[in-house]
């Protein structure tokens, strides 16, 4: 191949795929022609991306001719019909839905931990995590290798942006309607009367509340979410016996996924060698100073790259767990960051 | 003791002595006279009372002459002085502080779970719980009894108002800065910027945010509400040696704490025997319909008296492990009805 590989993004218009086009404005020499796509009543649209004003092209078989690389960033059946479409076309497909990340013939990368499994894509198809595994795996791979992992209890904070650009809105909407009210909050059922029908994609107000669900129903009264987490930890730490137990909560913050993390591993433990670890990992930052105020939290790490890993602590009464809090842009490393640095991956191999 | 025991209510003031208030207006038969005490600023002000008109008197040694039940809700340092001064008039002291909970000599009740402890009195004070230990406790207490509790792994979501109402006050405030700019959130620090330094009592914004301490440093990076919250589960189920790990992190939320639980039992667990057990429970309300819509949240839970339990499921990976959701109005039964409820023990002693 000669000259710059060519790109595609698909879902370009929506939440993760406005960050995309930020991300790749400041990436200007890894591709030569990007082609933007969207859904029906996006095309036509004029987007700004690398300096360029692109016009949003229509999802058709024929926008994938000569693109080598297709990111999609759009629902799971939107996925698994196209994607096949645009591997047909020549592309490799980076897809961020849950369409294809459990098969058994599709890698689930995060390169700062398993980018050797680019190569492994008998289907032409790669796949990107969930945004709140990726948030956290990317601190607990480094602590992985060190003590050897045997168990994660998980507990999540996700931001409202996780549910894409209408779950911003409807938070926004409820903040409007609720601010002023200073007694708001303080009586049964007041807040639900307040935001009205305004709930935008989640089952109840997300202002001055927190929502402990998130996703589909699934067997046992697991939510989709806490399944997504609990098999793809297994699949990109390659554990597949794993014990996992998640709770998901959706929380009024727009972007940055928290997750409060009890890992128990196969050795003892020690908080300073595990921020040691950390100092050190790819992807990670490292803010653990809770007497100086430093914590990760979503308003310092939204519109950043790394996990914010802190909090760290060697459980009291077991000296093989280590209790810890990350926190990552749900949009960047939980999708387009990392949709983007999988690419890039591929950029590199397709113009060796 | 002819007719109904005197109470005295010292911090009547502040959010949950107004929450105390109101409960004592609802349970008219079993106090004579009450007396409000509150700091020099409030003294003075006028308080609807059971109907009655009260008058805010001075925290002074003689305020306590004839008192039978004293109950506190003032910060550690004033109830370790004064409590003592109020024994030694001859009231027995309920207290909502931390300053005797750990006390070998003082009982730790919860009148669900060891309501014989009141009688356990030998200093003639009494300790009430923590409010994120007291709205979760009151949940995993009838598992307990069915299972046999052997670890905890906590993540909590606290409330504005378990920092008291500076800390309802700086949520709001916050919220008032914030509402009408639809961006905010999306960028590092402008959440920050918008808030100003209206922090209240918190050590980072609260609003489109979480923040993952509460409370004091201890040793090991662990905040004093996490080892409050160790300390008193250990105590209240009299398992000294039981494992806790706790996350305690604050949520833009107004009341109402809820703690997502991964609990591990001696013996195997079954979801459809822990809601039977819960059902039953006293103190505890089961919202666990997931597919429908039902599950514990701060905007239903607070205002009410119960603890709400949901999102029940045994773990996938460990057949001894439940998961679940508890939400607990903190200014309640996290505080003002579990002190009401411990004194009421006491009056019943008193008239018998």
């Amino acid at each position: 191949m000669t000259g710059r590989p060519t790109l595609a993004v698909v879902g370009a218009t929506g939440a993760v795929g406005t960050v995309m086009c930020e991300l790749l404005s400041s990436r200007r020499d890894v591709w030569g022609e990007i082609r933007l796509v969207a859904s029906e009543r996006s095309v036509g649209r004029k987007v700004r991306c690398r300096g360029e004003e692109l016009t949003v092209g229509a999802l058709t078989a024929e926008v994938f001719d000569g693109v080598d690389v297709a990111m999609f960033d759009v629902p799971d059946e939107v996925s698994a019909e196209w994607a096949p479409v645009a591997v047909d076309r020549g592309a490799v497909v980076v897809d961020n839905s849950g369409a294809f990340r459990m098969d058994r013939d599709v890698p689930l990368v995060v390169p700062e931990i398993n980018p050797e499994q680019v190569r492994n894509r008998p289907k032409g198809i790669i796949a990107n995590g969930n945004c709140t595994t990726l948030a956290m795996i990317v601190a607990i791979a480094p602590l992985h290798r060190e003590y050897g992992l045997r168990e994660l209890v998980l507990a999540s904070y996700q931001a409202a942006s996780g549910a894409g650009r209408t779950g911003v809105d409807a938070l926004h909407g409820q903040l409007g309607r609720i601010a002023g009210d200073r007694v708001l909050g303080s009586r049964p059922g007041d807040v639900r009367q307040a935001v009205g029908e305004e709930l935008g994609p989640f089952p109840a107000p997300l202002a001055l509340n927190v929502v402990p669900w998130a996703g589909s129903f699934t067997e046992g009264g697991w939510s989709s979410e806490e399944m997504k987490i609990r098999n793809e930890s297994r699949k990109i730490l390659g554990l597949p016996d794993l014990k996992v137990s998640a709770t998901c909560v959706r929380v009024p913050v727009v972007t940055g996924h928290s997750v409060a993390v009890h890992a128990v591993f196969a050795t003892e433990v020690d908080a300073e060698s595990a921020r040691e670890a950390l100092r050190n990992a790819p992807g990670v930052i490292l803010v653990d100073d809770p007497a100086a105020g430093e914590f990760p939290m979503p308003i310092d790490a939204v519109g950043t790259d790394p996990s914010w890993v802190g909090r760290i602590r060697r459980a009291l009464d077991d000296p093989r767990a280590l209790d810890l809090f990350v926190t990552g842009d749900n949009l960047r490393k939980g999708a387009a960051l990392n949709t983007a640095q999988i690419a890039e991956l591929l950029a590199k191999e397709l113009t060796r």
